[in-house]
């Protein structure tokens, strides 16, 4: 991604990168996709009814994430109570969605790639919460 | 919109729907698509370098208001959490997107009529919220 | 929804409303909405697993819509070609999911609702097309 | 990202996975995070005035890229029409972008990379759309 490249050339950033939140923003952006697909793979497996959870939990996952990367590259100073909310908001829907795709990780290897992705999201969002309080 | 009508179909809600969280999410998705005018109109007026803030708090709203009408939309008793959060972050993004645009509703009516907005969709995320604790 | 009311307010639209697009736009934030729900409520359906194209069809509907609305808000001469496409992309993409939604219309009050939205957005954005042809 | 990864385990594709499409699911949620920076950045320029045009191309290329990396991630065969309308819009949409994007590049280093990213985009899909009909 071009993310760290593109945000160091922000005229509000330049020499002054978040290393914390610009990982965040990567990882949202990987995490909706992620999800994504989970939730098209689950879609896919013969025992869909087993999935429904796991499937409503990536849609919602995918849904955060997306938000939360767009709201975090819009990065502004005045606006980091709306970034800070989405952060817990957004480490609460992957900590969700981990904890419902490990309970699938041994039947569905996309269940437990996606487990992973959401647990390092999970990480960074609130490694990026830390990074914004001093 | 046909929220309530197609809400009241789902086989978990039959009966059961809860007003507050139906008027909610219409509300989110009406905000989304009055501050995403906002944000275009702010940007065809003469002095939009005075309107920037207020395109950037326009956008972020936009941005968690689509997000939480759709985990909203989604309701499934064990996403819980997801909600409460979104409805969180949501209730913050527009008030800030509405104090914002109130700044600004002497001299432009797209500001006035989008700070009613923002205020109306925070006041139904408090009361989703409420209604959810009980 | 403000849809009008606020894009009636925008500086370069002011008295010269296009009335086929900005209820298109209504449409498609409502076909989002619609879509939304009805994917939820056949992934609460005991037969989901006979329901698995009409999820799909529904989450790809909602995603286009979504889209389809927020760049047509955004209207700005220049970009009409965008529009354009997203218009002809989004009358498809309703077109399908109207016809699987069709099939389960019997079965399932969601998807005979989800299929009269998918139709009138459809034909929505067919209206906006022609209007923007002369 | 984990797209390659993740769409090999989907039990629909596994061992026939379509690199074009999915290199393509890749670029578009790059060009969505970096069309959101850039229309960041240039809400950050003095000159913000010069860029308004620069702005909406940004955000409406950002919304299209995301519905398309969405529905392209979604894949499931009798959607290939939804796929390939949103390619289709797509590469318009990142092409007209691109266009504009390269008019700022001398002055704004942020649309240099920007312009990039969607040339990229634009081929991307281009290559998907061709690997698609056959």
């Amino acid at each position: 991604m071009h993310a760290r490249e593109m945000i160091s050339t922000h005229p509000h950033v330049r020499g002054n990168t978040n290393d914390a939140l610009i990982h965040c923003i990567e990882e949202c952006y990987d995490c909706a996709q992620t999800c994504t697909t989970c939730a098209d793979a689950c879609l896919g497996e013969p025992m869909v009814a087993e999935l429904v959870q796991c499937i409503r939990l990536n849609m919602d996952c995918a849904d955060v994430c997306a938000a939360t990367g767009a709201v975090a590259t819009r990065r502004s100073g005045s606006n980091e109570a709306v970034i800070r909310a989405m952060l817990e908001a957004c480490a609460t829907a992957c900590r969700l969605c981990a904890e419902e795709c490990e309970a699938h990780a041994t039947m569905h290897e996309h269940c437990r790639i996606c487990a992973e992705a959401c647990r390092s999201c999970e990480d960074a969002c609130r490694k990026a919460m830390q990074s914004m309080s001093h």
